[in-house]
């Protein structure tokens, strides 16, 4: 399992095996059962998750009282609350596994000794939040600029794959979409 | 001026007055004007900004053709088009000067030759990055659970001094509100 991570990592940093083991000691491997909650919103944010394999989503809970997925993570993808982790505090939203899943999680304190032993991993994280935040900005941009039925369009073409995979309602809820209107779309998108 | 950054780093990273020095010379202070525009939407996003002193605002214009400005920047903050200067691509937005402002910038090529010589600037930039990640979730935690109304009235307890000195219909627009409903809450704030 932990070859995924290590091929992973080989795109932004170079280190040797013996260092590869040395970075693996800070994490831990942890299996997560579909549909299993990982981190409650409200309680204590502990852990970073990187998907090993399968699949996890972020959600809240409206003003109304309805879940939102506001953030999937398939295979090599990041998913945490970012602002409780760094500051040990309460987690704005949940997480989910949405398949049975393999993860490596890692904690605060760990987190802290893994830089201050591997300084190479604090560019390893530069690249993973800087793309996480850029890919936040052009999402704020589609937001912005085009109608729900071209922003469903447009993913559909740009992930075809993770459009198959991932659970319908849940994808209408990140598109803000209703699960009957993205029928609706995908009707027409075959047609 | 180099001061300010000085400080601002000190905040994150250690460095020698020898090394600041060093660390300074992939930057240029540049002047910017009120209004004056420092990217265009649509051309090559060469430079990341820093704000010494003054404002920047990054906006895009949407499918009605209306501006939406989605970002500000004050002092000691980034502002820049993340995914474009990383790809050395065409910029998804542009960025203003809403007041004369002094701002330190900086080129692909010498952030890679930066992060290179001064690796301790991959802690820094990590930071700037997770901290501006964890900003853009907890903004979508509010866009998702507020109303407008409750945004602007979080938005004005937490940062009152910015709610004054933007110009009110940026701010507007940044809210998603209408100018003159932005003055009826402003009223109904003070009274």
């Amino acid at each position: 399992m932990s070859q995924i991570f290590k091929q992973h990592l080989q795109k932004f940093i170079s280190f040797s095996d013996e260092e590869f083991e040395g970075i693996m000691s800070y994490f831990k491997i942890i299996p997560a059962s579909k549909k299993e909650i990982l981190q409650q919103e409200g309680k204590l944010c502990r852990h970073q998750y990187f998907v090993l394999t399968g699949c996890l989503r972020k959600y809240l809970i409206n003003e109304k009282g309805v879940e939102v997925t506001t953030e999937f993570a398939l295979e090599t993808w990041w998913l945490s609350e970012n602002r409780g982790f760094e500051q040990q505090s309460e987690a704005l939203f949940s997480i989910q596994a949405i398949e049975n899943s393999e993860i490596l999680a890692i904690d605060s304190q760990s987190m802290e000794k893994l830089y201050r032993d591997f300084p190479i991993m604090e560019r390893y994280f530069r690249f993973v939040y800087q793309r996480a935040f850029a890919a936040y900005q052009m999402r704020l941009k589609y937001l912005y600029t085009m109608s729900k039925e071209d922003y469903f369009f447009h993913f559909y073409d740009a992930y075809p794959e993770f459009v198959q995979r991932v659970p319908q309602y849940l994808l209408a809820s990140f598109l803000g979409l209703t699960p009957e209107y993205l029928s609706e779309l995908r009707r027409k998108k075959r047609s």
